[in-house]
């Protein structure tokens, strides 16, 4: 059905032409054309709520550059938001919430969004760019994992020590189980909500999961993460990517998903000989690297594609978020290198 | 010669009746005695130059728990700010150089300072330190690792993004090399002159190692530790601390430290596992755990213990350092949880 079928094909294990690759926030502040729908939105929020506009920047990245996926601009904390924290985004701050979970009856009084009526603008976002999209590339539906989302809302924004919920976590952990276990089920609903709508894959993002002790990301983190992977059940490939997780990558794989997201202190060929074929791997560039000169780029993501080896499952990406500082040309440059080595790879491997 | 060995026979992986325990920034603001004397001191430098003051509160908490170490109070920007790059270190804030190393020029200008004549105040500190101690605990020394100090040297402070420094590791690698030898010729000098002065062990922190790839890590970070451990060539025992370098436990073990400094996210007992019996393990955890409740502090605290078992060789500790808001009854509470609950299980072994 899809024109470039790469990244669903890695994600299955399956042999490619080339490794697929995109980059974890490629519609972002580095693209003076996000920049200036940004402007014409108003404020980061609005741009998420008004799917003409989320779509408008989800595809901005793609008309530059030849990606090879999708991922619908919105943000992990859009549950919170609907749950009604009152979510704010101020641009470097961060997020900020106006009614942060203060009390036992904080939680005890939250409820589960419903996707359509109170998140409808990511499916109907989601709509659109499939819509826009015809099939060329397919488009990834995204959600924050139960932990990470619950240290925003108990923090009340980025957490820095994090002092609140580990403290929640030590002494009231049923409480906090509480907590997570709504956030699983509306995650799960959620994401549920964006494969009808049209995403071809999901991706679990936990940004905070690598704060915690072992012990506490297995009993506080990934049970979440399964839950949510569960629900989903296989009808899209899923991907779970524990920032700071290098540990735990094989308790990860357990969990039944498709893919691991890497951040980049692990090595992918290390990864993949922990993990072995159960999952596919997706990344892990360290950010900085874009920051580079060209040489350097083309070294260490070359570098990558050498360790990861001419295996099926990989997916090329940063091991986190663009930064606004990188020049789009260097993200050209790594695209271009990733497809153009990896084929090279692959087909000496084939005939070698 | 000690009344306590615990601490140096944990660390020459020789049985102890009961687990030793101390804690990262044992003297530091949690205590009301230390911040009376910082605050006579009027500010944080001046406290690290005085060997008066800085033996004052190196002992304050040895007074008030059974603590199996003592640990010079410094800091480990001594160093550059010998190198003259103008240290000053802001409450709330952290440290800043007035003169970052901006240019090739900067680095090539730096020379190793004296540890007698540009650090004599700590090697004085350590010897006013060790006559006070009378024998009763081990002292330990300590420095920053190469690729740390580097990270403060270049950014100029404390790094958020690191935007500089692995700006110049990609782009620049030959002269960021030159730098981190430097540092670790400078660095093995200074921990030969607290040997000399009385250290009876030390250890290198390897603050930011965490934050690279494990390719850099081994490039650029785990090299000149190395080099200071070969160069103090087990005059004393020797602890190597990378934060955020759990991956790494085994080529870390390999380069002949005495013990591993392990932060909160690597199991204790699995790591023991990962690397056997050549290297003595430091560690636990999570300072936040001492946020919480009695109850949560003698069950983490035990888990870990449980976790590590009755083999010899495991010195107790947080993964990082401890906070200025933490009550020290609670600092009271794991210290006797430690050697309690450690010499019950070293004891059931035994008749096991």
């Amino acid at each position: 059905m899809l024109s470039n079928s790469r990244f669903l094909r890695a994600l299955r294990r399956e042999p490619v032409d080339a490794t697929p690759v995109w980059v974890m926030r490629q519609a972002g502040r580095y693209l003076p054309e996000y920049r200036a729908t940004r402007e014409r939105a108003g404020d980061f929020l609005t741009l998420c709520k008004t799917p003409e506009l989320a779509c408008e920047v989800t595809l901005q990245p793609l008309a530059r550059f030849p990606l090879d996926a999708a991922i619908v601009f919105s943000d992990i904390l859009t549950i919170p938001d609907a749950m009604g924290l009152g979510l704010s985004l101020v641009e470097g701050i961060g997020p900020r919430f106006a009614h942060p979970l203060r009390s036992a009856q904080d939680i005890r009084r939250l409820g589960i969004p419903d996707p359509e009526d109170d998140l409808g603008y990511v499916s109907n976002a989601i709509r659109l760019i499939k819509r826009e999209l015809d099939d060329k590339v397919p488009l990834i539906g995204f959600c924050g994992s139960p932990w990470t989302l619950a240290t925003y809302m108990i923090e009340g924004g980025s957490g820095h020590d994090f002092k609140l919920v580990k403290q929640m976590l030590y002494d009231e952990p049923a409480l906090l189980h509480q907590l997570l276990d709504l956030l699983a089920k509306a995650s799960s609903a959620y994401l549920k909500a964006q494969i009808s709508a049209g995403a071809d894959a999901v991706m679990i993002f936990d940004t905070w999961g690598g704060i915690l002790s072992s012990n506490a990301y297995h009993s506080f983190s990934l049970p979440y993460i399964k839950h949510i992977v569960d629900e989903v059940d296989n009808t899209v490939p899923t991907i779970a990517f524990t920032k700071g997780g290098g540990l735990w990558l094989e308790t990860i794989a357990d969990i039944g998903c498709s893919a691991l997201g890497l951040d980049w202190s692990t090595d992918v060929g290390e990864a993949r000989q922990r993990v072995g074929n159960r999952v596919a791997l997706q990344g892990n560039l360290d950010p900085a690297i874009l920051r580079a000169k060209p040489a350097a780029i083309i070294e260490q993501a070359t570098a990558i594609l050498n360790s990861f080896g001419a295996h099926p499952g990989h997916i090329f990406n940063l091991g986190h978020g663009i930064t606004p500082d990188i020049d789009p040309e260097n993200v050209a440059i790594l695209v271009d290198t990733v497809h153009t080595a990896s084929a090279a790879i692959l087909q000496s491997a084939k005939h070698g």
